[in-house]
């Protein structure tokens, strides 16, 4: 299968919307943005064998590849829309294309999201994203509108995707597998959120360095309750409480919400985990100095074994 | 260096416009789209050792990663504004970095365009950059308006590519080699074309392969002049003419504008290469038939070696 035939399979399946003008097929897209929104635009990309395990399915990695920039979508609140797609495979596969459309696809159509072009080149595995989506001006969730006083809150479970990186030699299939290869971004959560949540960033590097990066652009500090990170019965299930604090904490790749809220805002955030059927979980407060302290149940200093992925730390 | 230094070394020059809402720092950026027009978006990939010769330097890779997609948007007619980069590296490195950005935001610089986001991760050289712009809705140059009659025109000459790609074993740093690394995406010939041009492409595949593109969505065929293709001294004095017909017609990375206009266009379009200081040449016609027939001096077919670069070939 060339170049052109792999583009051809793609372009078969890429989905449309009434505001894609020309999609793929032509030197670039023409898309006609919705007058008087801010288009939100972000890109990430995943390396075989760093942001998935090699051998990772071609379903699983199309999914994760869509799922992390959906995620920082949501995290600003954005409604998805289009998406690019940069392909750099070892060698053309239509068994495993079609795989990876699968994956991509099923995640894209859920969110209403069509791709609208990109590229195929020949290299080691990696999946380059664009993702674009909108937001009414003003509406965005950003990570510097945090204010002292404001509770913080988490999304779903914390932890699953780290602790599956941890089994997996020993146990490749664990449950927790699921979490690290097929994370849910939080559209809906993210879009309700606008007009309730002061700040918002998606926990991809860590929870503690996630809302390390909110407190540094809106120069406040936070106080997270380790005991109040929710964790998942599987997790509970696989490690003991010390290990798992650790990949609650710390663990990369959950690609939950963390949010910070006004105190006036817990009861519309309980009706909207009821509404979503989602759980979310206060776990601390922002202060008014800088930096993230955890604290154990006692109040302690807890002390994370690291604070989050650095691709080149 | 870590990913956050890095991302911060970057974010420290990524230029900005009065369109920017919102910058690079969030999990996305905040644009502002202009009212009423439409957006035009491209992604390419390049690879070390298939897109690039191992051992480019860093600011040509960098040129060259956003080149290749001005040369998308120029070939739509659009005027570029905001791109999104990620940036695959082996090691972090400062120099390399500071050399990448020399090279990527020069050009950047040349054509009001900002960097607004993107992503950084440890894996093999790769850039993969999202270029974003803007035409007005209806004016965009595509890949399926021409029309039987039509000129056939190319900017620039043809070939240079191709031909230091030929020399690097025998002679690395021949004087073609900077129209391999260095590239200049015609933006402001595909600005000056809206209006002019019925279709238009960028050659990056290969004139043949890219004008049959054309051809292929325009559902018309094309006949071009062997010997009307324009060619540099420098390509003339490095190749017999056989070989050098070779490069011009199927060599890749020209990053030249292919167009089509009516023929009642030939003055405009001659006032236009004088007022951009471009050759443009005129290169055939567009025919009833279907595919692209080369011929030679004698009107007989020319048959070319290779008919572009195909990755999966």
């Amino acid at each position: 299968m060339g170049e052109f035939d792999l583009i051809g399979r793609i372009r078969a399946r890429a989905g449309t919307r009434g505001d894609i003008v020309l999609g793929i097929g032509d030197d670039a897209a023409l898309l006609a943005p919705p007058p008087g929104r801010h288009l939100v635009v972000t890109a990430d990309t995943l390396n075989d064998g760093v942001h998935f395990p090699h051998g990772t399915s071609p379903a699983d990695i199309g999914w994760k590849a869509l799922a992390v920039n959906l995620s920082d979508l949501a995290s600003m609140g954005a409604d998805p829309a289009w998406c690019t797609l940069s392909l750099s495979l070892p060698q053309s596969d239509a068994v495993w294309i079609d795989g990876f459309l699968d994956g991509f696809l099923s995640l894209a159509e859920r969110h209403g999201l069509a791709l609208v072009g990109g590229d195929t080149t020949r290299g080691p595995l990696s999946l380059s994203v664009t993702a674009m989506g909108f937001v009414a001006a003003g509406d965005a969730l950003r990570r510097d509108g945090a204010r002292v006083g404001d509770d913080v809150w988490v999304t779903g479970t914390l932890g699953d995707a780290a602790g599956a990186l941890a089994l997996l030699e020993r146990d490749p299939t664990h449950v927790l597998r699921a979490r690290l290869d097929r994370p849910t971004p939080r559209v809906s959560a993210g879009l309700a959120l606008v007009g309730l949540a002061n700040a918002c960033v998606d926990v991809s590097d860590g929870l503690l360095a996630d809302l390390g990066h909110v407190c540094a652009r809106s120069g406040v500090g936070a106080r997270v309750e380790m005991q109040a990170l929710p964790a998942s019965d599987d997790l509970r299930g696989s490690f003991d409480n010390i290990e798992r604090a650790a990949l609650q904490a710390g663990g990369g790749d959950d690609y939950e919400l963390c949010f910070t809220a006004e105190v006036s805002s817990r009861d519309a955030i309980a009706r909207l985990a009821s509404s979503l059927d989602l759980r979310i979980t206060r776990i601390g407060r922002i202060t008014g100095g800088d930096g993230v302290i955890a604290v154990d149940a006692a109040g302690a200093p807890w002390r994370p074994p690291r604070t989050g992925y650095d691709h080149f730390g």
